[in-house]
């Protein structure tokens, strides 16, 4: 099945303490379209500027990315970030953010991108994110990331979005301010009594935590001792485990567990390298080969 | 198999943001002791001082735990130990230790504990914790813990105890401190290399990770809502861990990973309440009940 997925493109400036790279390609919206596009067709929609290149739009196109929903602005710029990694590679630091383009992202939705059913809002305002919404009304699976930018500056309009959601993926940091609850667990349920039907919460290197109604459970990173590049791993689990689900045509209990799972396997293939320098090395199959190996790790 | 535990045995003091106990039940030896006993016979060895109530000895002994090297200094204090836990209710800040007899803590044992197979070395100096291994010809499975404080000021007696140890057990922080790098993954195999087959890394409310030559895993910690004092949470996890290896009598890989689900298990139980308050309410088949759902929470 399609998935859609909205959210910020970037040229990303990212320094670790042993390395760094200036304007590579990145975003939420580009991490997570890769990521998905090893499960299922994925159609983009973002903004760049005219310093774009062309040959990003063609790496993306060659995972079969549906980028007709990329618009180029002329006479602007692309989003820019740029962050720097404390040794112990999970805290950063943003060192500058230019909007630029992203700023004034107001996003049209392609005629043909409007009956998706499976729809991720990437990094975006919550009132960006429910102006796709709108757009999207057939949608039969809504999941969101948000940012504790929105949960400061656009709280109500978060609220309202919440209400709106099927699931929410959120970092735990971002999980405790929108809830003010220091406790993970608690958090994770008081999110989605806030409205989606299920939550997930990020712990970077510590994994990730699943709530519903019926269920809480949490799932360890896979232990890699390579991470050369934490930038997008989110987004590449969020992408990861959206591409599964898609490439199921369900979210039950089930298939949303093996989707986490999923999503933690390719995440921790994106921090092995800068930008997407590492997902470009894989296939399906050495990403199914690690979720077996995860899957045997958590067997006792 | 008898399981043979030498550490510290206090009265501590905990503050949370929201409660706070004085002088209750606490130390490595006490909290390791009390959760291995729900697997095993255990031979608790530490020291105490005229303050001690005799009430302690008896919850102790109520579980059969051997408290027959329990040495009781007349004239002399026990050790005590006051700390804070900060929201997040994962760091904590130590206020007070004073070390009373457990500073000049020479453990001689009782002549039926010499022969012991299955050995843990709970907090203490690397010294100290060689002193006992001397006594214990015949192990066959030595495992210890240790901390930032000897990592610091006895680092060439810790990496000669190292030497001669089956496992060590050590938080995440200390692992780094230990090994100068910050990834955990690579920390946890560099420890190894200085000696013991098998290192165990605590993470807090993020669960433990395991190396041995063949296996890196990690086992996400039980989430609970309910984290009341997590005071002795990594000594719990170590007893549930050492007394179920001794239960069966052998530490293949097979049963070592179980071992760590138990002590996980375990250790949650220990953080629900102060001191080993919910730990006295829990039976053996609770423990099992929480271990076949946290085996279900990591089956997808």
């Amino acid at each position: 099945m399609p998935l859609l997925v909205v959210g910020s493109i970037a040229l990303d400036s990212v320094e670790t303490p042993t390395e760094r790279r200036d304007d590579v390609l990145g975003g939420s919206a580009v991490y997570f379209s890769y990521a998905a596009s090893y499960f299922t067709p994925v159609r983009l929609v973002g903004v760049v500027g005219e310093d774009w290149p062309a040959e990003h739009t063609e790496l993306l196109m060659d995972r079969r990315i549906d980028t007709s929903g990329l618009e180029v602005v002329a006479g602007a710029k692309t989003f820019r970030w740029r962050g720097k990694y404390l040794p112990n590679m999970n805290d950063r630091e943003t060192l500058e953010v230019h909007l630029n383009v992203f700023g004034d992202f107001n996003p049209k939705l392609p005629e043909a991108f409007r009956g998706s059913r499976y729809l991720f809002l990437a990094n975006g305002s919550p009132l960006l994110q429910m102006r796709v919404l709108d757009q999207v009304p057939d949608a039969q699976l809504c999941v969101a990331d948000t940012m504790d930018l929105w949960i400061n500056i656009q709280h109500d309009e978060l609220l309202a979005l919440l209400r709106r959601l099927d699931g929410i993926v959120l970092n735990d940091s971002e999980a405790r301010l929108l809830t003010d609850d220091e406790n993970l667990v608690r958090a994770g349920h008081r999110v989605r009594e806030m409205g989606p039907k299920f939550v997930v919460i990020k712990k970077g290197e510590h994994g990730a935590m699943f709530f519903s109604r019926d269920e809480t459970y949490v799932m360890p990173a896979y232990p890699t001792p390579h991470v050369v590049d934490p930038t997008g791993a989110g987004d590449s689990f969020a992408g990861g485990m959206m591409g599964y689900l898609a490439e199921c045509g369900n979210f039950d209990p089930r298939t949303l567990k093996t989707a986490l799972a999923y999503g933690t396997v390719v995440a921790s293939f994106n921090v092995e390298a800068f930008s997407l320098e590492r997902m470009r090395q894989i296939d399906r199959s050495e990403i199914d080969e690690r979720l077996e190996e995860y899957r045997r790790m958590l067997t006792f």
